[in-house]
Parts: structure tokens; sequence; C-alpha cells
């Protein structure tokens, strides 16, 4: 399940040398039409330059040419597992990031807090974006509902939205939604897309009859939408596949959610950097393998928003030296994928990226950004072959035949 | 076995265009920390500089990111079989290049004279590095070992190296090693790691018990030491794969058993240059591709001699003009694997390469470096894809479909 099987039957146990990989979410953009310079361009960098200037850089690709992932394949590909043969329902990873008792064999679903209208129909798919104090007091109205021979578990996550957890023989992770993504109808009835899913179908319609009888006096929140059902991920863990014991630092609970499931340590932390690399520090002492995540880039991004994600970048920079201060044996700053602040969108461009270590090549990478990082000597390389990159540069891989 | 079966699908024999592929082992390194400048960058290489300003450059790969060669799969990509799924023990390499009779079917393994004292217990696992005169009377004395029904060869390769070829019904080759790699403790008995490996391990310890009463009375070599068995490489010939009749060159035994074991004819010639491009320009008219190879580049980067490995390269660089008097229809200069004296080891680091022909783009490398390789236009490339390129600019690589 990892990318390569060679990676797992050469790592060695028996160096101390540390990695931190800061994953910058949506780093990667593009140019802005009045001055033609990328987010990335446009910032001033000091430090992420000096860093480009003097390590290895390149251009990592999530999925290879032309795709563009999801938030779960693109950290996966970055933790070194094939992000094509290893899919986490979005369920799942919210199931994970919340900390529910979520196990293997169970089955986890989003559940987004929405309005239907006297004849059923939804006409607002997030009920006007309840605060999440709200969620949370309709979560514990929730812990009502009760199936027979299933233990259901819900917690709320930001506004709208809360995971759900089922636990119980015979459930499958192959439901369709009932979100129906636009107002004016009924929620969608839940169907199995798959033979061994039906009993999951019967367990999330009685709990979707509970929640309506419960929630029927509630406004606006008076129902629920079911949607991306998952089963817990089997995946082999860091430590299991690199020798690592590694801690994942993210203030957003689905990118704990992911570290998690690769079996990385993960402590609830708030999203601001100057907690996230206040983590970093505390427990620096403990740990081989770091995975810090920085969120708010890629929102703005999402919101078109160019003036904040480099508002972002610029702030993000000025805690590079804190990093440094540490030093790391291997220190890699990337991205999980590209989000332009003109495509308003997760994107399939390539993610600036850069090693530094003891044991690279300074190569031609100017700046650290887009075109800057494509003069670099790492070339354009898949996501997923990043952790051999890191493990090598750590000395922890062997040599393979003599 | 061959990268890519569309090589053999399409090559053509219908050329007489001559391929010389120049590797010179342990090639890349890593910059000088008092100067910036790697061994290529410090070392003054007009021949390889022009080279590269009139070819196609690149950086090529031995086994994906991060993964460091040993020098058997290291090779074996170079003549365009995939390092990963054509494995040969050292063993077998080291008895090809000894030129005993090894054969479908052998079994062999590394040899080394060792101390041990009075208990039995290792003293020395080199025997005081014996000079390789003695060696090779005490490997005279081995051959009077005799097993019932199976055939023993034993030649001396390097001071107190040597190799062991069993020829008989039923060897296996999964056999654990007798060398302990510690001293101080008896060698280890040899085990089968497979069903079907145990007829050799009691073929090797009758061995090893005729060796120890053989050499009872030597000193300081009195006693044998067995590892890294294996058999005969059962690989396609690259006459079968690519329709090339090829000669391998190289002083280094080992290199020639890789040669030999893809079906080159292999000659025994000295280690220094002057020995090595003879031989090229004796039997430059009899062969259509020439593997040319020299070794004390990676001794000097394994020893820590940055300097002596950029004198060694400038030692090499005065040869090329012999190169291109033959002419050679395709020229190719590179490394099998990257040995950077700062590391004193292999690497995993993409390994400098030119290919000069007619046909080739002078493109944007500006020296035959690291850093400028990578602004070359091979981009790069895994190092079992060069033997297509070569094939395509020796135009003996047919057009695929209509």
């Amino acid at each position: 399940m990892i990318s390569s099987q060679y990676t797992k039957e050469l790592c060695s146990r028996d160096s101390d040398a540390k990695i931190v990989l800061l994953v910058i979410d949506g780093l990667g953009g593009l140019p802005h039409p009045a001055t033609g310079k990328s987010e990335l361009e446009t910032a001033q960098l000091p430090n992420l330059d000096a860093l480009a200037k003097g390590g290895a850089c390149g251009l990592l690709s999530p999925l290879g040419a032309g795709f563009t992932p999801g938030s779960g394949p693109a950290h996966l590909a970055l933790f070194g597992y094939d992000p094509w043969q290893n899919q986490i329902g979005r369920g799942a990873l919210s199931a994970l990031g919340l900390g529910l008792d979520f196990a293997r064999g169970d089955v986890a679903a989003r559940l987004n807090f929405c309005t239907v209208d006297a004849e059923g129909r939804v006409s607002d798919r997030r009920a006007g974006r309840i605060p999440t104090e709200k969620g949370r007091q309709l979560c514990e109205v929730l812990k009502a509902v009760a199936v027979p021979e299933v233990e259901v578990q819900v917690a709320a996550e930001m506004e709208y939205r809360a995971g759900v957890v089922l636990r119980g023989a015979g459930l499958g992770d192959q439901v369709s939604d009932s979100d129906p993504q636009v107002t004016g109808v009924p929620p969608k009835p839940l169907s199995a897309l798959a033979p061994g899913s039906e009993r999951t179908v019967e367990v999330a319609d009685a709990f979707l009859a509970q929640a309506a009888a419960l929630l029927a006096d509630e406004h606006p929140a008076n129902m629920v939408l079911l949607r991306g059902f998952g089963r817990y991920p089997e995946l082999m863990s860091m430590d299991e596949a690199y020798g690592l014991k590694a801690l994942g630092i993210a203030g957003y609970p689905m990118y704990r959610g992911v570290a998690g499931a690769v079996g990385m340590d993960v402590e609830e932390v708030g999203w601001d950097l100057e907690s996230e690399f206040a983590l970093l520090e505390s427990r620096y002492a403990d740990y081989d393998f770091f995975y810090v995540h920085v969120k708010k880039t890629d929102s703005a991004g999402e919101d078109g928003d160019f003036d904040l994600k480099v508002r972002l970048l610029e702030e993000l920079d000025e805690y590079i030296p804190r990093l440094l201060a540490l030093q790391p044996e291997v220190l890699i700053v990337t991205g999980d994928h590209s989000t332009p602040s003109i495509m308003r969108s997760h994107s399939w461009h390539p993610v600036p990226t850069v090693i530094a270590s003891q044991w690279t090549l300074a190569d031609a990478a100017g700046e650290f950004s887009e075109r800057g990082c494509s003069a670099g000597s790492l070339g354009i390389a898949p996501a997923a072959s990043l952790m051999a990159h890191a493990l090598a540069h750590a000395r922890r891989l062997d040599k393979f035949g003599a």
C-alpha cells in the first residue's frame, strides 16, 4: 500500500535523524492577471527563498499530470502511500479528525444539519450555517438515536458539519449520499452501491428517521443529510512502513484524521501558526518525523483571495527560522496540492517543493515558487516518491543489492 | 526482464552503427563544503564539457527517487534490465567476474580467507589482508576439497577474497552467510533460508570442514568464510534483447561479471585507463556495443578522497579524444550511481549523463556536472530507459505502429 514495497524493505531503523515535513495547504498558485506573478512570486519570502537557493527543489505532482486531488489522496501521496490505491472516504477522514472512537470494521459518514420545509424538501443544505456551538448542542440531541445491535456515535465538527460513526456486524461502506446537492427537492433515499452494504442502508435509514423526529422542532436545523460513507482505512502505519515515530500537527481536524490513519500520534492544537509551531518545539525530542499542516493558505485560495494568500505566505515565512533553529536533519517544505486563487479551487498543477539537508545539491532554483522550483534538480516528481527522498536524506534507507 | 518489452520487439538488426557506453563508477557527487562545488564542477574537464555542450544531457536515476543502488542493480539498469526484478547475488557477480565455469543451475558464493583462534573464534575477518598472490596459492590448496557428486571450483579475486562455484543436483541459493560480521565469535552455522536449499548447506558445510583441515597450519589465513550465495543469473542476453554483439571492458572482475551475465563477451584487462582504452581500440571492428568501465572514481569517493576523485576525472577526460577518434555513432558517458566524496558511500542522487550522436539536440547543459546536466533535455530519467535512447540514436529501434 505504500508507494514502493522497497521503501519498507530497505528502511533502516538505526538512525536518529529527524525529518520535518511542512505542508502548506493549497500552496501552488497561478499568476495574477494584473501582474503576471503568482501568489508565491508576489509574496516577500526571504526565508523560503534562502531555503530554495540552498536546497534541492522541484515540483511534486500528487496524482500525475492533469489530475486534481482532494485533501485525502494529496496527503496520502505526501506520506508515501499510493494515492490511487488507498482511498479514504471523506466521512472516514472527518471521523478520524474528530477523535471519535473509530476502528476497523466501523463505517463513518459526514453529517450536515439542514433545513427542510413542511413538505420535506431541502430548503437550505447548510441550515443557515448555524454556529459551531449550536451544532454541538444538536449533536447532543442526536445521541438519543438508538438502533438495535448498532453503536452510533455523533460528534460536531465546524458550523453545520458533524460526523457519525456506525459500529456493528455486516456494515459495508458502499452507500450513496442523501444530500441532494440542490435545494427544493427531498433528501435522496440511501441505496447500497454494492452488495454487502445493504445493512448500512437499513441502519442509516433508521438513524435518519429518528433524527428527523428529534430535530422536528428545531429551526433552522430541523433535519440532517448524510454523505461520504467510508470504512475505517486499513493503512500500514508509518512506523511499520518506515520505522518512523511520527507526530501530526494540524489545527484542522481532518488533517489530524489523515495523520492518524497512517499511525501518527496526533494532539489537538489551535489553527494558528504560533500554536502549531509551539507544539512542534515542545515535542521535538519525542519523535522522528513531524508533519506540520498549514491550512489557511488553501482557504484563501478557495475564496479567490489572492492578496490574503500572499499575506498568509509572508506570515508563514517568518516562522521558517524557528524550524531551522530545531536543526532537523531533513526539512521539507511543500504543499498537498495547488489552489490557485484565480481558480478558486484545488488544481492539478504540481507543487513547489524544497528539500533542505546536508546531502542535497544546491540547485538552480533561485526562489521558492512555481517557476523557481521548476528549475530545480528534483524535476517534476510524483508526490508519493517524496518519502523515499526524505528517508534517503535522513540516511534511513539502506542500499539495494550488492 | 528487460526494462521494456518494446525495446526487444522494435529493435532492428540491420544497422551497423556502434554504441560506446562509458560508465564512470560513482560518477555523481556533491559540493565540497569549502567551495560549494562538486567533484565534477571542481575538475577541469574540457573534453567532457565539450561533449555536454554538443550533446543531449540529463540525470539518470538508477532505482528511482531516494533509492541507493549496489553495483549490480545499477549496472543492470544501465544495460536496460529492470533493476528491481533482476537481482544477482554478490557471490554470483564475483564468480562471473572471475571467469569461473559458471552456468545455469550452479550456485556461487564469496569466499573470504580469515583468521580463527585456537577456540575457533574469528579474530580477523580478512586474514590480515593477505596479498593477492598468497590468496592465489591458498585457492590452489583448496582445490583438494572433494564433495561426492558435486563439482567444486575456487578462484582467487583480490587479497583475501575469492569465489567458489558449486555444481550438482538440487542446489538452491537461499543460504545464510557464515561470516559473523564481527570478530571474537565463531563463524555462523549455515542455514537454508528457504526450502530447496538444504542440499547447498550440506555441500557447503562439507567444503568448510575440509577447508579448515587444509588450512589448519596456515597463518594468518587458517579458515574461510562464505557469504552472498547466489545462483547463476538467468538474464536475456543483449544480443537476444537488442540484437547487439557486445564487449564488456572492465579491469575489475565484478564488472566483467555483470557484463557476462547479460551475454557480453569479456576479456581480462588491467585496471588502468590505458589498458582499457587500448582493448577498446583493438576490438572496435568486432562488436556493435562496448561497455567501458572506470572503477577508481568510485573507490576515491568511498574513501572520501575528494581531490583524488577530481584528479581521476581529469585523467579520464584526457582519454575522451581517443573515444571520439573511433567515431562511434553513439557515445554515452554516464555513471552507474553517485558516490559523493563527502558521503563516503554510494548514494541515491541521479547521475550526470551525456548522449553524443548525430541525432541529439545540443541542449542547455553548459558543462558535464550534476547541475549542468540537470538543465539538459533528457530530464531526470530512469537509468533503465538509457538503452532505448542508445538504440534509438543508433537508428536501431523501429517505429511503433503505422
